[in-house]
């Protein structure tokens, strides 16, 4: 048992049971109050906050040398750690207020490179109008970098996993797979305008944005929703560098992930839609929260909707 | 410099410019809306809320090796976790709401170990009524807890660093010292209901909860209010188990520490107060920051205000 000086051969690992396994033993222990609406389980807890809007809360963390490294910009490191919480705001149909960091840090460390950490945070905020408003720094091994990130939504704009009915078309906002050797999961820009532009206009039945991979998120949400998914594989947006396997499995894409209704569907092929790409990959069936995929020479195979787990 | 494989003479390492050194440098990078009331440098941050209440924003992080170690009773680590955000939300005279959780865990580690901390967050969020909405797990390899947790408090009834005056007199709501070797660190009940008496009977001019030492705490008060203060050691209520150094900066001791005009404090003096505790400590005094102790035998010595630094 590392770290913890304890042996027992009876106990289950954390790799056994991986991150959703764990997250769904700490369901039972919420204490939910009737001022959340919805609490574990999607991008973002939902809270009650006034008649026509939710508070939007989530939180992330990042380890050197398991999520960067320290070869990597200090000011893209930082940049990444506000930006995938941004995602996660989005990914609810929200926009980003108020952030609180946490960083652990070596003391031998130079406060000169924290603070390009802190550069990139705030090169990010600034742009998104977040607030850096707190926080908290202590002494570790290595550099950990905590952001828990407020932010809001119109009750009517308020857009969950569990939503996905059969029929709905299945989009997604970008290119994917191979984010992370490319160094695109150091750079990408939170899709907060795509999601308002969504639903604003077109209230997807669902969404969720890709961190765990294609196959593994839309796995999330085909469980919340009690349905299926076939996809195909010619209309799957995999990046020029990219292999169809990493685009399914590795994530890190924080590109959205989203359904529409056939007839919403069709309205925004014929949307203008400005700089936004949205790529139609496949629809949502009825039954078991199976996913298929057809591939190129129009043969069906099942795929595997594990995501990526940390362990 | 440790965990980064950089070496540069001319840096500027944190353990010489220490934690709050770093958040003086970090408060150029805040990019407040006017949504925010008070950002960095107090117990938590302010943020509009409704017409008559703030919402409260605040965050913690604890490693292992530095703040918690293995021989420790999981369900304990994880109540303090959450115990030392409630005092921070407490020390603003508020109440707390809403928690999210972050967990660094090494693959191998036994889930039920985890499970347990995660029933120390449950014991005491189910005591103080805080609903545990949502979090993150990763890998690492040593255990990192990260708690951000959002409170309220009534407008009327917030209460800040910057408040105190000369004349007021100064009040801990508890015994002091020699809280970690005790492990009173990993037990002490928040003081949300005496800072909530406080709050609506007394309105405290400035309040703080003392996890830095009581010094460092006193001096952050001082600081922010730009006033003295002269402590008598006859009064500090001092553990029996402790020195009067332990008391004055070894911290961890999570009681309210909080000022209020003479007048106020005559009332409190004559008050039902219930079970509770409140013991006068010193006097503001006009002018500088400076912290002067008079000692058992009638001198005055001058104390160092520099609070517990993690580096």
């Amino acid at each position: 048992m590392q770290g913890l000086g304890v042996e027992d051969t009876t106990m289950t690992a954390l790799s056994k049971i991986g991150e959703f396994g764990l997250i769904e033993r700490f369901k039972r222990f919420q204490n939910l109050s009737r001022h959340v609406v919805t609490g574990m389980g999607d991008d973002a807890a939902v809270l009650e906050y006034d008649k026509t809007r939710y508070q939007l809360l989530t939180t992330d963390m990042m380890v050197e040398g398991r999520h960067f490294w320290s070869s990597m910009c200090p000011e893209e490191v930082g940049y990444k750690a506000l930006a995938t919480n941004i995602s996660d705001i989005a990914a609810m149909g929200g926009v980003s207020r108020s952030a609180v960091i946490s960083l652990g840090v070596p003391g031998k460390m130079d406060a000169d490179y924290l603070q390009k950490i802190y550069q990139g945070f705030y090169r990010l905020a600034r742009k998104f109008g977040v607030s850096l408003v707190g926080g908290d720094t202590v002494a570790s091994d290595k550099i950990i970098i905590n952001v828990a990130l407020l932010g809001e939504v119109e009750k009517k704009n308020l857009v969950l996993r569990s939503g996905a009915q059969a029929g709905d078309v299945i989009f997604v906002s970008g290119g994917l797979g191979n984010s992370f050797k490319s160094g695109r999961h150091l750079t990408f820009v939170p899709r907060t305008k795509e999601a308002r532009f969504l639903v604003e206009h077109f209230k997807p039945s669902a969404m969720i944005d890709i961190s765990d991979g294609l196959a593994g998120d839309l796995g999330h949400v085909l469980k919340a929703s009690c349905v299926g998914a076939e996809l195909d594989e010619r209309f799957i947006p995999v990046h020029q560098d990219a292999m169809l396997d990493q685009a399914l499995y590795e994530g890190e894409d924080y590109e959205l992930l989203f359904t529409l209704s056939p007839v919403k569907a069709q309205r925004l092929a014929r949307s203008k839609r400005g700089d936004f790409c949205f790529y139609p990959i496949g629809v949502i069936v009825p039954g078991r929260p199976k996913l298929t995929l057809r591939r190129k020479n129009g043969k069906n195979i099942s795929l595997k909707t594990k995501a990526f787990s940390h362990f």
